[in-house]
């Protein structure tokens, strides 16, 4: 996929040319709304099927996470951590006497988004042999599309099998008094900015830590405002904790259980201040605002085939948006609201890909479970990985979503600090592991990692948790000595007893 | 366990208090010899049954892994791969003003080996309540085993149930001309040592990569001779290839294809010439011998019981020694030569350890394979993690391994550095990964990683190689973005085309 600056080998079939701007209607197998990485990878997989395919893209192919999430954000994020790890050891930390160079780290996080230029992955578009459509998509009645073209006219499209709306999710702009006089950033100038002095952080999600940990780093005074009582708050409650305690070390202001009432920007420009409830202001030069996403489904025509403009799109677990029918339109993404992650958009599209090209071929869908048609890790086995100093990783439930599911759960718990590994990695190391096991079915239903280079830990559970491996095989995979992934030895003793 | 600073849970019951030397015999359930990872890991499970034990240790509690193996190695590699990782990153780059601090990385180590001293391992031992008997144990008949001690006395214990021999192995010293002369380094003396201007290694493998990675970062000039073609000829060719094209670039003087016919030292000290069959001579400061292992069975008494000295000991699925009558003779470690990894050495001794209790129980033993009765990912699914820089990691069978079983096999490779988290990982990223899959069984038989940081991937690939996870399922193990994991859904899309 381009995001990771890799085309697959081409599955081109003859291609269909792009046609000028015509009122006539041009007609392929399959439509998709959204060229985002979930969008490529739907219109990838329905080539894969020998399927023509068009792409309708209003902004940069490649989407929120190629230019202003993922990749930016884990540029930034990469040197901060990678020094991090080098001062975390004797030895290496003599080595470190300078520090993080800002402008090398903005200049490399601008070379990860191609300086927001798409030229690559529409070139990627085109290696594929499906038709990039630039302009703003909607739905215009059953299978058919209108394309506001950047010239100003009106494309019509129509599709012989599917049309998937991959258009994702906007950051949501709370409506607080004075919020548009002050010009708050979101996620894409906190990843796309370059320099800031003092930073007033509305949010202790994802984006929230993970932005407080690259601007503090970079230089700012940061202050990171959150509605709990911890940040985190969706994740096992020790992540909070540590994460809050983590960013305060670094120098991080976090201040827990505010509640914001207003922004103030003076209209000649200035400085922003942040109002909160208890009738404290809290000043800095600009103000994110990361507390929630929006689906990006207004102006969409969703009323031309009877949905409700401006709401999420509930799919079945194949994609198929509920309430239309004859199985043509998918909601893939972000904009279902099932799980709102890159990686597991982009796993519901190659799933949806899979379901059209079945389709397409008039050939029946399996419908049961782990089949290539349904989606069920995006509900069962979601991985996230949160890359603060230090990194946390989880995968599935928490010990409190399994109990409120009903389960009969053991929870087992070991301090990563205790590891061999973990204790070679970085002096003093801090971290924690539990797992979620389901006592019924001898089963884990859910990991959570926190601690320096858990990163790639994480899918060890992933494949443990998706692959439903028994608790009685896990006793023999054996981690190697002596690396941090030993901690699932001392799990599973733990949990034996 | 000890070596990671843990003491699992205390599983005491009355403790047999250790007798002093005396011609009369101590009669114990069961009796450990060698009290390295395994030993004590053996003695824990025992314990853990109910079972009294007695653990002989003629050096150091805690064996060559705690302080002349994985523990002092590791402790010195970790340190180079930080700094490696900070440099490699551009941003972090610019912090690294200064070079690694070989005094702080040789201080940090022997903190690691507690600066040779057992006492917080004995203590572990008392802690679980078993008994520890320094000196030098050897088999004296069936269940008879007799300890030279320290005092120059002789003590002879008993065994009710069980005898378990987890003597290890040692550095191999080829019968060279000028070797005895030459006083050539081990393993031992190479994570143990100082200082050391010019190290001439001699052997490929783990501990040959390891110790020129670690030696030259610490400023050593390091020549590696190795008689295969590359470096680590067990694991997969192209791993070889890149750690061979590493080495050369951190200056490490690599030559393959090599025969050494002799060491030349004089007699009045000073440098070494290690001399090769081509009639060149290579001059060093030291020379390390890392050539293979052999088996600490001399001087154990294995003629008492009808078995010849000094061989590796032939076991069954549950360690139990092949040609001795009784189930009473178990063989764990490295010292059965089924897999000399500490890592699996421990696996063996909880499986070795559950056995000798159901055993001793009168419990019938469940032999299939994966059953906790059975060793089976010693042979099937071991994985290994190499910490040079880049990292090394893999689990089961190689490519060729698996043909020569006469497998149907697929293999499939993927260029780690067109993955986006890898190239956010480093600047320049270079690496690679193969999958070995059963096209028979739809399961993987082995995965191999090269590339920085890896080290915690490979618990994913060993999770799915012992799990059996059907690549169906694997499907549906969705790595998170943007982690280097993803290379997991690369290998899968390029294994379905």
């Amino acid at each position: 996929m381009p995001e990771s600056n890799t085309a697959p080998e081409s599955t081109v079939s003859e291609s269909t040319a792009a046609s000028p701007t015509t009122a006539s209607e041009d007609v392929f197998d399959v439509i998709v709304i959204g060229a985002g990485p979930v969008g490529e990878n739907v219109a990838d997989r329905a080539r894969a099927a020998g399927l023509t395919v068009a792409l309708i893209e209003s902004e940069l192919v490649g989407g929120e996470c190629s230019y202003w999430a993922c990749m930016p954000s884990k540029a930034l994020l990469r040197p901060v951590a990678a020094l991090a790890e080098a001062r975390a050891v004797a030895g290496s930390r003599e080595a470190v006497t300078g520090k993080l160079d800002a402008a090398a780290v903005f200049a490399r996080r601008d070379e990860f988004t191609s300086h927001w230029k798409d030229d690559g992955q529409a070139g990627w578009v085109d290696s594929i042999g499906a038709v990039l459509v630039r302009g703003h998509g909607r739905l215009a009645g059953p299978r058919r599309v209108e394309v506001d073209t950047p010239d100003g006219g009106v494309r019509r499209l129509a599709a012989r099998h599917a049309v998937a709306v991959c258009t994702g999710s906007d950051a949501l702009i709370p409506d607080l008094p004075g919020v548009a006089q002050a010009k708050p950033w979101t996620s894409r100038q906190a990843t796309s900015g370059r320099d800031v002095e003092r930073l007033v952080i509305v949010g202790g999600g994802v984006v929230g830590v993970e932005m407080a940990t690259a601007w503090r780093a970079l230089g700012a005074e940061v202050t990171l405002l959150i509605r709990e009582a911890a940040p985190l708050p969706r994740m096992e409650p020790f992540v909070g904790e540590m994460i809050a305690s983590s960013l305060s070390e670094a120098g991080v202001k976090v201040r827990t259980g505010v509640t914001v009432t207003g922004l103030d920007r003076p209209t000649q420009g200035g400085p922003v201040s942040v109002l909160l409830a208890d009738g404290q202001k809290i000043e800095g030069d600009e103000v994110l605002l990361a507390v929630g996403r929006t689906p990006r489904t207004k102006h969409l025509g969703l009323e031309t085939v009877g949905l409700e403009t401006g709401s999420w799109l509930k799919v079945d677990d194949s994609c198929r948006v509920q309430g239309v029918d004859g199985d043509w339109l998918f909601a893939v993404g972000d904009v279902n609201h099932r799980a709102l992650l890159t990686h597991q958009g982009k796993y519901q599209a190659r799933i949806a890909g899979t379901v059209i090209g079945a389709l397409a071929r008039g050939e029946a869908l399996d419908m049961q479970r782990w089949s290539p048609h349904v989606a069920t890790a995006d509900i069962d086995a979601v991985p996230q990985v949160v890359f603060t100093e230090p990194e946390v990783g989880s995968v599935g439930k928490t010990a409190d979503e399994a109990r409120r599911a009903g389960l009969n759960v053991r929870v087992v718990d070991y301090d990563l600090g205790q590891v061999a590994g973990a204790s070679l990695f970085a002096d003093g190391y801090r971290g924690r592991a539990r797992m979620v096991v389901d006592l019924d079915r001898n089963v884990l239903l859910g990991v959570t990692f926190i601690g320096s280079g858990v990163a790639e830990l994480v899918h060890s559970a992933t494949v443990a948790v998706a692959g439903e491996v028994p608790i009685d095989r896990l006793w023999h995979a054996v981690p190697s000595y002596p690396t941090i992934s030993e901690v699932w030895l001392r799990l599973l003793e733990t949990l034996r007893g």
